[in-house]
């Protein structure tokens, strides 16, 4: 009985022993699963690392299976306001970025630097996303040009998003497809916007249905931001931003009329008005400053 | 008497009424100069308006006797960081903004935009100012291109400042101008910039001595808004700011490593790491992607 007994504290231990062991097999695969469950919760990662395993192995997705976000270029447009949205819209999986021009002749920007668009207009008749970059003279010279305008109101047909960066709402208004709504712009365009048919929000973008329209230059990568979140969902705009880190510290508090020296706010403001001016007197198409 | 005494008063009315009248004149003159002072206080803004006129007037300045701020252009580059800095620069008077390439032949940026150099890297043997966007597999093949490299070294000799946005700071360093230098550069490219031999710094943009770099990508309208204010003044830098409207409401928090999910950011620097192994492996010149 003595070593039955003692055999059985063997036992004991033994069993103890087993089903921690067990308690511990079933703990690692629960944590696993877990793990992989939470990986799991972002289908989007999984996307990221596919297309980069496509990128590695040159086994490149065909555009014609791709969704198109067009970006209109035209002599003067300013560089940040199609380059900063495209920078956003970057992560994005299933689409391809397009520039599309009147012609493929060299474009000079409002920086002087010259482009060559990727497509004529009429080579993109459809369109997912339409991005409208702004700019100064060159851009009433399009909010002028009939072709330009007849092309937005196609492609505005079936486009999912209609948007633009900067002055480049003028266009829009321009081409009627935001007569009546409500639309950001350069802070001190709103007088030239609302004279051309839309309503002037001062927000950093505007969501006023499928049309997305963001404040000045730099407003487009927030803009973007957004956009590519409505596309996708928040985990590609996360990874956009991370990709361009864009954690913003500006060194000045300069940003907005709100901000800013009233005295420099008036001084632009009157520049603004003064080109604006000159540029409407102009016949469509005869100037280039 | 009686009268002479009226009179009197009559003259002692007069005589304050026309003091009063002097003091007027007198405080409304101090007012004036006041508000001219006052105005005399931002040299840049009487800049600006001047610069305004010379626009209107078709009286642009002679680009001969500018100082030159040089962008260089090459097979890969990402857009946004040569346009941020351009656009933190913009309101800069006395400086022209060129853009340098080995040829004048269509370059490829790295969103696939085709663009053409201002000017070849032969005509430009000076600059006060160099700015080397960043990039990624063409950024590798221009940090082996010993005529990009030579010509970074001959620029940086006299240069005021030499400056580079995003993974630029690898062109840099491996030009040997930034060795053994603080340096900024993308967040998942500091192994790469210790390796080509500058100590890596983890701010938005790192100052030592004459050398200038940021961040990844959107750091760029920073390090240009910082530049600006040392070529100039801080007028200059915000004017800038509210020109481009730099009031950044980024709709998402995740532009540092710090910030981000860290899963994501593991991903995305695997990518890197997997990217630059790649293109280091390549002869320089024979890969296009």
């Amino acid at each position: 009985m003595h070593m039955s007994k003692k055999l059985d504290r063997t036992q004991i231990i033994t069993l103890i022993a087993c089903t921690l062991a067990i308690a511990a097999v079933i703990a690692g695969v629960l944590f696993i699963n877990q793990k992989k469950s939470e990986a799991n919760n972002h289908p989007y990662y999984a996307e990221l690392e596919a297309a980069h395993h496509d990128m590695m192995t040159g086994t490149m997705p065909d555009p014609a299976k791709q969704k198109t976000i067009a970006v209109l270029l035209y002599e003067g447009f300013t560089p940040m306001d199609a380059f900063g949205p495209m920078a956003s819209v970057s992560t994005l999986n299933g689409y391809r970025v397009v520039t599309v021009a009147k012609t493929k002749d060299p474009i000079k920007a409002e920086t002087g630097t010259i482009m060559i668009a990727d497509h004529t207009l009429d080579e993109i008749s459809q369109a997912d996303v339409l991005i409208v970059p702004g700019g100064l003279f060159g851009t009433i010279d399009a909010s002028k040009d009939e072709q330009i305008l007849s092309w937005i109101r196609t492609i505005d047909k079936t486009s999912t998003y209609t948007t633009s960066v900067c002055t480049g709402s003028w266009i829009l208004a321009a081409a009627d497809v935001i007569d009546g709504k409500l639309a950001s712009t350069h802070w001190s365009g709103k007088e030239y916007l609302e004279k051309l048919g839309a309503k002037y929000s001062d927000r950093r973008y505007t969501v006023d249905g499928k049309y997305i329209t963001a404040a000045g230059i730099s407003a487009g990568i927030d803009m973007g931001l957004a956009l590519t979140a409505k596309l996708k969902d928040a985990d590609a705009a996360k990874a956009a931003q991370l990709m361009m880190e864009y954690d913003p510290q500006p060194p000045f508090d300069s940003g907005s009329p709100d901000k800013a020296d009233p005295k420099l706010r008036d001084i632009m403001q009157n520049m603004q008005d003064d080109h604006i001016k000159w540029a409407e007197d102009q016949p469509a198409h005869q100037h280039e400053m």
